[in-house]
Parts: structure tokens; C-alpha cells; sequence
């Protein structure tokens, strides 16, 4: 079964119903993804000054008003607490438990942030002729902790997390200008070649997601990921945050296109 | 005296010594001036909120932490209680104070706020040969309240302001053009022509700034404007809230071109 033509509103309500528990790159194509995460309001102050200092891993697309599981902005009519495949809760700091609903979870002080994600940005690199690894082997985007720190706001702070997509070395160039039309959705990469600086000891084995396979004399590209807050959670170990498991998108009404700069 | 060359550390060390106290367009061209809005922390997640709803009249280039008063990111050992030609003090809602330091005002739970000037895309415009008649005619730019609403956020809300800029209508296109390009400072016009469809009834008479000669055939084109935050104040009455003086911005260390989208 493949979405990848599903309409953002037939996509969720299929995933509300239970019938697609899997990750949404390549679902709704065309469509803009975006990374969740959800935050009690006494917490919300810190966490949206985060993600204007950190627009790269951060680029936020829509903050609900306290107890609104509507993102009115992004998806009217779409419900946060069950339109996304799979969740996760991490309790200070500790991944306490994946969940397909957040119905028992709900409270009405909590405020959700929906942040861009690169999977957005993949159908541009397929126009261009830019393979993507990971949808050609379904697979989920493989992901991983840097050593490269995020700049601090109040009581969050933490390391970034990047995505990782293994590029021809002749269409690198490329895939860094068709993303760079993208910053609400990660942009440019931050990063080509040399996983060492960033601290990554092994591609073979990711924090998130899947391996992928990558092609000799192919370069790995890097891409600040919306899965950063998670990296984030562990480090600083906030009483309760709850955000999508990784890869498990929340699919929004909104055309990528209507995102680009030029 | 023009301070047109000067390093943007050389015009704030001579705003600091009281030697000027005028409009800053013009002034450090090729950097990156700024709108101030100072509120107490109990508003700022709110405020926050407001700047990520309505980027066009609010593009936020940094917040401080609160009670300092260096923004570490855009201008390091700049000092926002000294180094403004003139400052607004509302209380209430209502314009209290003009004053040209906030040395007696400043607490330890305020909160800065430096969103993106307009003025900053002058330089561009006049190396594209788009005239600016303000600063042809020595005088500050003109400002207007529309009747446009902003998005809501928290206690937040009000009319949308805009500057206006009068532009030869061979050279319109390339005006949105050049400023198409520095979202950070406002981007693109949000309106060209037609002063009515904004609920502006006389071009010559602006609610902030001052008139500009429109020549025969010119268009009236306007960009959303950072004095927006003051026109909410005055709508949503906060107990304190210290801006800038219309035109008396805060100029940055960053160059206009470091902001530039492509």
C-alpha cells in the first residue's frame, strides 16, 4: 500500500482510523511533513525561544494555543492527539512509552509545536533527478546525534540531530540548491562529506531511523532534523514531552511549493 | 553630518555620547538596522508567539535573556538601554515618555526583542537604482495604521502597519524584487497601490514619520512595518512596553547581505 498520491485530509483520516502505522516519507507527495513536539505551557516560553535560535533543526511552522489539538494554521480540521502514525512520550527525560493516540494523554496546558521536516523537500530532489536513498529501499531517513551543540534558550539545550541522505558527487551541488529554496523545512544541508566532524563514528548504525545503503564514491549529505528536540528531551529532561516517533510524520494541508523562498 | 560610513560600533558609541539623536536611516549603510519592543517576561511568551504569527511585520532577529542588555548574537558589547537615538516608554497602552536612555527604566525581568527594519534593504534598492524619496528629502519614512488585523497571539492583536515607500512604475517590479530577498528585514511589498484597500485615507498625513513629495504617475508601494508591535501596544495596553522611537533603530552588526535568502 502506498499513499504517495493520498490528499494531506485522506491521509490522516486513514492514519486516525489505524490503517497506516508507518513512516510518511513519500506519503502525500507534495505535501508539507512536520516534525511534533508538545510541551506543557510553563515550559512553552523556553522551547519557542529555542526554536527561534536554532531555525536550522527548528523551523517552526505553527505553536497551538494551550489544550487546542487543532493546528488551525497548517491542517484545520486535523487533530493532533490521533492523526499522526506514532508517538512517543519521553517522561524526564526517559522514552517512557510509544503510543498510536495521545487520547488518555491530553491535557489541557499543553501547547504543540509543529516544525518543519526534510521529508518535504525529498519530492523537489526527485524533480531534480536527486536519488533518495531511503525511499528507494523503504526505509525510514536514517538519523543521528551529533557532537555539534544547539544553541541554548533557557532551560533547553542539547546536541543537534541530523538526517542523512547519500548523494552522487555529481548532483551534491545540486541537492544543496533545490533544498536551500526549502529553510522552513531544514534548507540547505549543514554539512557534506566527512561524518567525523560531526562526531558520528559509524553511518551503518543511526540513533533514528534506518541504515541505508550508500554506493561507493557517494558522499553523505546532512541536513538538520527535526528530531532534535528528542535528542534534546534526553539531555535536559523536562517532566513530560511528547513528540512523533521518528519518521512518523504529521502530513499538513500545506503545498511545499508554498514554502519555497524563490 | 552624515553617518552613512560609519561602522555600526562607531554610530552606537556616538548614539551613546548623545551626538545623535536622529532617524537612523541612511546611517552604517550595508548593515542590518533593527525595531526594539522591551516587554516584561510575564508578556514575553506571548509577544514571542506574536512575532512567529506575523513574520511580515515582525521578523525577530534576536531576543535577550531576561534583564541583559547585550544582544550577544547581533551586536556583542552593544548596551539596547544606551545605544538607541530615542526611545518610547507606553504604559497602559498609552505613549508616557520619550526618552533618549532607559538607565532609570531598566529592570531585571525585562525582556528585548529585535525584529528586522525596512531600512536595511535601502542600500539595495538604491544600488538597483530605485529612488528612496526619504532619503532624497532628508526625512524619516512614513508610517501607517491599516486596518489590516495581525494574527492574534496570547493578549496580543491589532492593526498591521506599513511604510511606505513612493516608486517610479517602471521600477515597482524591481523593487519587490530586490526586497523579495531579505525576508529577515520585512521582504517583499505586502501591497502596491491603492492606499484605500489598507483603509488609508491621505498619504500625506502618516500616524508615524513624515509625509514624502509622491510624484506625478508614482506608486504608493508598502512594506509591513516594525512599528506594528507600538500600534498593538496602544490596542492591547500592556502595563509597560518601551520601543524604539519611529525611525530610531537599533543598528546591528550584521551586514544586509549575510540575510539574504538566494
Amino acid at each position: 500500500m502506498s499513499l504517495g498520491s493520498a490528499h494531506p485530509k485522506e491521509l490522516r483520516e486513514r492514519i486516525r482510523r489505524g490503517e497506516w502505522r508507518r513512516p510518511t516519507a513519500g506519503c502525500a507527495s507534495g505535501y508539507v511533513q512536520a516534525n511534533l513536539v508538545i510541551l506543557p505551557r510553563d515550559l512553552a516560553y523556553d522551547f519557542l525561544l529555542f526554536t527561534h535560535r536554532n531555525p536550522k533543526p527548528c523551523p517552526l511552522l505553527e505553536v497551538t494555543d494551550p489544550g487546542s489539538r487543532e493546528p488551525v494554521r497548517v491542517a484545520p480540521g486535523a487533530d493532533l492527539r490521533t492523526d499522526l502514525p506514532r508517538y512517543r512520550v519521553y517522561r524526564d527525560g526517559v522514552l517512557a512509552e510509544e503510543a498510536t493516540d495521545l487520547l488518555s494523554l491530553w491535557r489541557d496546558d499543553l501547547v504543540a509545536f509543529l516544525l518543519g521536516c526534510s521529508f518535504t523537500f525529498e519530492a523537489a530532489l526527485l524533480k531534480a533527478e536527486v536519488p533518495v536513498r531511503h525511499l528507494e529501499e523503504g526505509r525510514n531517513v536514517s538519523m543521528y546525534i551529533t557532537t555539534l551543540p544547539c544553541a541554548p534558550a533557557g532551560v533547553f539545550e542539547g546536541p543537534l540531530v541530523v538526517s542523512m541522505r547519500p548523494i552522487p558527487p555529481e548532483k551534491v551541488a545540486r541537492a544543496a540548491a533545490v533544498t536551500a529554496r526549502f529553510p522552513a523545512v531544514h534548507g540547505a544541508p549543514v554539512h557534506v562529506g566527512s561524518p567525523e566532524a560531526l562526531g558520528i563514528r559509524d553511518l551503518g548504525r543511526p540513533d533514528f531511523g534506518d541504515p541505508v545503503s550508500i554506493r561507493p564514491g557517494e558522499v553523505p549529505v546532512f541536513w538538520a532534523c527535526g528530531v532534535t528536540p528528542q535528542a534534546v528531551a534526553m539531555a535536559v529532561k523536562p517532566p513530560l514531552m511528547i513528540t512523533h516517533a521518528p519518521g512518523h510524520m504529521f502530513v499538513t494541508d500545506l503545498r511545499d511549493e508554498a514554502l519555497a523562498v524563490l
